[in-house]
């Protein structure tokens, strides 16, 4: 049954989707943090701890029946009655660790036939919905010069393509080797920035514009044209 | 037992990296054409198909016991005997599919342990080894003006800082509506392409210098300072 969009109070759906093996790490902390300041605004929350759940990374011959649509479905209504969707996970290889990988070759791949209806970006199936990546980093620093560049698979390949008004990052840098002064201080942030995050604006993205103006066709609708079964490319 | 890096005909290691779900998928078209074209010049060519094998992709607690290191340690020792390695796999948003992404998060990985002895990008410990993604896309362009900035973090970020001289990529476009002719284009592409593959120039890569040389720290080696089962960020 899909929650109404606003629930009684006046706050909104969040799900958060959470990628880390061991409860008691930072990435623990900042997930049990959120849902609490969240509940204390009046929102309501949803959380897949997708290791604990045994989610399944692997796109798999059979994605392509009915009965295994199923399986991700129940990812796919929360996604549906989300407002916001936080990803909380420890950056590897700059990158989503595969579980979370998988979360999108999945999930996000089954929600992109509805984008075949709509169109891209601003047109999105999912526009309207929020996401945001919080994650950690185990050295003090990423490896390049700019933070937007290493997300753009993120942030504008994988979730504004699909219609999501992307926020700007939370980033936990360096927590392999922080102070129990520095965790706490990122736990502050985390809590204030949840507090509104309702109202922020949206992250200014690497444009891609030009791109989707050129060509009207997104990286996976190619599919729709095709016979699922004898797809060359999945 | 490591073989020696030049086999006795003259000829290279080679290693691929499979990642499809379906062998007679055009992913597998360009393995078995590799392997064949590579045999066919007298190079050793080993394969994972890490589908077929089952390689659990996902980074977990006992990552960090002895125990678990050998589940990934006959990749490592692939890794280790070849001159070049190549990743065939189908590109999903943007980026590798989930069992390939925890190649790299378990195996990638391990192997970043050594460069905590040697340094990084052309001071890594993979040094002198090539790296190149062979990939297809299912629509028939990419969602970036700039190739090079979406594998960035593949390229760069996770291949590169570890050591690998990078080649540039293999790009099959809209395999999942292309003609046979056009398949066939690809793959005498892919054919002539390997038959002088170790005489090529690597890849023009966007540069990090400027980060490396700043911060004298891998996002991974921060792991190296702390006691790896009190690790706050894997």
């Amino acid at each position: 049954m899909a929650a109404t969009r606003t629930s009684s109070n006046g706050g909104k759906n969040v799900f958060i989707v959470y990628a880390h093996p061991k409860p008691e790490s930072f990435n623990g902390a900042l997930l049990r943090t959120a849902v609490d300041v969240l509940k204390s605004h009046g929102h309501s929350v949803e959380v897949s701890d997708l290791y604990e759940m045994g989610f399944d990374p692997l796109v798999r011959l059979d994605d392509f029946s009915v009965d295994v649509c199923r399986v991700v479905q129940g990812e796919v209504d929360k996604v549906e009655r989300a407002d916001l969707v936080v990803f909380q996970f420890p950056l590897y290889w700059c990158s989503f660790p595969a579980i979370l990988k998988g979360w999108m070759d999945r999930v996000i791949q089954v929600m992109s036939g509805f984008v075949r209806k709509t169109g891209l970006y601003e047109e999105g199936a999912l526009r309207g919905k929020r996401a945001l990546l919080s994650f950690t980093t185990g050295a003090p620093s990423i490896p390049f010069e700019s933070l937007e560049a290493m997300l753009l698979p993120m942030q504008v390949g994988t979730l504004n393509v699909v219609g999501f008004d992307v926020l700007p990052p939370q980033v936990s840098l360096g927590v392999e080797n922080a102070t129990g002064e520095k965790l706490e201080k990122y736990l502050a942030a985390w809590i204030e920035r949840l507090s509104g995050v309702f109202e922020e604006p949206t992250a200014e993205l690497l444009t891609i514009d030009k791109w989707a103006k050129k060509h009207s066709v997104l990286i996976l609708t190619a599919r729709a044209k095709s016979d699922p079964t004898q797809a060359k490319h999945f």
